[in-house]
């Protein structure tokens, strides 16, 4: 649902209407001609964070044996039927392979459990006496065994197509024998901003000139996530420059992203070059949220195009919004990787716009085991810096007209949080 | 304070005393001779979770000039006084760089403020008529413009040293025109296991061998972190190999992280070794945790020595411990970075022991905006399948025999949140 205010804005700004982001974003995935994701077999060192291309089961069970799950003797069982501290039962201690009746054999955590043994007692409930070994407790089967199979059964899906593979995943991994893994290969993001404003920082600018913050910025987003980025530069404002640069990043990569021209002097030259390319083009331009209004979506030969505003803000909220979702799945996961999630309580109120998603920033802190949220001024959606004090952002659906002071939020935190005292 | 059974399983594991974490990280690390931390200057775009090795102020304002905050028309405030939509003043539209009484420039959001301007009013605001453009609202001095300096001020301290530089950091030191930036050094962190048991995943192991599993979870934990790793292989149980190994990785690392041999067979192979190095050696063994009791730290040549449990879990929770602190601290980070939390409800009461700081696996859920935590059986902590289905980690404190079912905790959280429905 729009509301007239913004029907108006969208108007002036050239837009026919504004589109829900969800709409859009469901739209602009769906056009997409991204199967099959290309694989590679990487060793297990080098798939940190890498996504698995495909279901991994155990080949074996894990672990591989019977062992000990403390530091002991192994025994029978059935040998210390009644025994306690007050009436402890004598074993004679063997290195065999092999423990037969009225046997123990010590074990560390871990050790293969000798044959002929069923449980295994723990170091503090013995006392080796004369060459012998005192058990106080009794014991039932399989007392202090970690089973075959315990940890992992052979066959059991371990690790699901798609899934993000951490320290821990690796670890498994290895302990099941892998060496390598078949992972998705890294898509690759072309980057490129417009502007004739824009110069690269470490140049000298003129009196108008800004310099050009975003590609790094969305370049390292990208990156965060897995992707590898190629860097197009900074083009003019120009018509012509635009579309060749354009069209040779989509040659060279998987998608593209481009930063500022969406509604430049009230021309929209990104959006016009990529429809000048080919079909479908642009697909979606005017957007239902704030900040991050004009950003436009895109797709030329089965790949996507993401045209972000040069706001920075807008920028880096429209990533949130498109680019994350499309990185995700040139990745192969099953869903879009969700930033962490606190619930925290508003310190303050915030106006936002009925009709727009608003995205508000906040600084959340953690005081006494509750989480607070402290809006960080949402004026100056070009404040970079609102970025950098902030770590985290609120979400406020199309039909809130904002958030209420102490009123309990959903905080999707980008930045650490730290404790306060 | 420590306890009976304790005190007894301890002596029996040949440590005289069990150490608190929290003394013997401070012990440890304080023991190190880790300065100056070595700097090295890199291109912004290879700068991304690297920490800073210095202040960083900002060398201009930002934005450099005044600007438009808005699309719209920069005019002379008091050429609106008492304007409405009922009353709309009329301005000549120019194009010239400097607007006069009772003129207005189009400008969009982002462009300089012209010459003579000192307000800009918003697009929806005005109507074009004529060749005239009409204003419905009356404006202060200074709106919707954003102030030269507005968003950072020359001389602002925006990055302070030992800060992790994220995408939105890079992004702010772009726009102030940074091109390189000082990072302190990838620390260097030599990985080793030690055990007769163990081969390598890919390889034949006979019947009472395992696969080891712990170096490629160390060193991708490490490198999450931001250090580099250097692998040092398997070394079997042999006091002479694993001091010459030692050896080696200490001269090649800024610090050195084994696994197993802490209490082998009943023998301390890896601490014995460190000991015959040098001097302090090993200066905690044995520490009130649990899992992970057998961590042993060490320091040589102003070095930390890192001795961690072969066993999957209680490596990994001594790495939390121990090894994230220290590799903070290499990274000249001012403390340690903390993993995300989340306040959660527990699912099931969960026993600990007293007098044993104690980590108990947990899976997070969030349902209807609660956050619910689920244990994942404590029991087992050679199974490293618990650490794959849980995403986060209670720390039960020593002065605690456990948590109960419903109790609200603090839940750190190594692993994705799903939501459910």
């Amino acid at each position: 649902m729009l509301y007239a205010e913004d029907i108006l804005l969208a108007r002036l700004r050239g837009f026919q209407k504004l589109t829900s982001a969800d709409e859009a974003l469901q739209k602009w995935l769906g056009a997409l001609q991204i199967h099959p994701i290309r694989q590679v077999t990487v060793p297990l060192n080098e798939a940190l964070n890498r996504v698995s291309a495909v279901d991994i089961t155990a080949q074996e069970d894990l672990p591989r044996f019977d062992r000990s799950a403390v530091d002991g003797y192994a025994l029978k069982a059935d040998d210390t039927i009644g025994a306690s501290q007050f009436k402890p039962v004598m074993l004679s201690l063997t290195a065999s392979d092999e423990v037969a009746q009225k046997q123990a054999k010590q074990v560390w955590t871990g050790n293969p459990l000798p044959k002929g043994a069923d449980a295994v007692v723990m170091l503090e409930h013995t006392q080796q006496r004369e060459g012998k070994l005192e058990v106080w407790v009794q014991l039932a089967k399989g007392g202090n065994i970690s089973k075959k199979g315990e940890d992992v059964k052979k066959g059991e899906k371990i690790i699901a197509a798609g899934a993000r593979l951490t320290p821990y995943y690796l670890s498994l991994l290895a302990a099941l024998g892998n060496s390598h893994i078949k992972v998705t290969e890294k898509p690759r993001i072309g980057i490129l901003a417009t502007g004739n404003e824009l110069v690269e920082a470490g140049a000298m600018p003129s009196e108008n000139q800004i310099f050009e913050s975003n590609r790094v910025m969305l370049s390292s987003l990208c990156r965060v996530l897995g992707a590898e980025t190629v860097d197009f530069g900074i083009v003019k404002d120009n018509l012509e420059e635009i579309t060749e640069t354009i069209t040779i990043a989509l040659q060279k990569c998987d998608a593209v992203i481009t930063t500022g021209g969406t509604s430049v002097g009230g021309f929209d030259l990104v959006p016009e070059a990529v429809n000048k390319i080919g079909k479908p083009g642009v697909i979606a331009h005017g957007i239902a949220i704030r900040p991050a209004m004009p950003t436009a979506l895109a797709v030329l030969n089965g790949k996507a195009i993401l045209i972000l505003s040069g706001n920075p803000v807008a920028a880096a909220v429209g990533f949130e919004v498109f680019g994350r979702p499309l990185i995700c799945k040139l990745l192969g996961m099953p869903q879009t990787e969700p930033l962490p999630v606190v619930t925290a309580v508003m310190t303050k109120k915030v106006a936002t716009t009925l009709g727009r998603k608003t995205f508000v920033r906040v600084h959340v802190i953690r005081k006494n085991n509750v989480f607070y949220a402290e809006p960080i001024s949402s004026r100056g959606s070009g404040m970079i810096s609102t970025l950098t004090r902030s770590n985290g952002f609120i979400i406020v659906p199309e039909n809130r007209e904002g958030l209420a002071e102490g009123e309990t939020v959903t905080v999707q935190l980008f930045g650490s949080l730290e404790e306060e005292h």
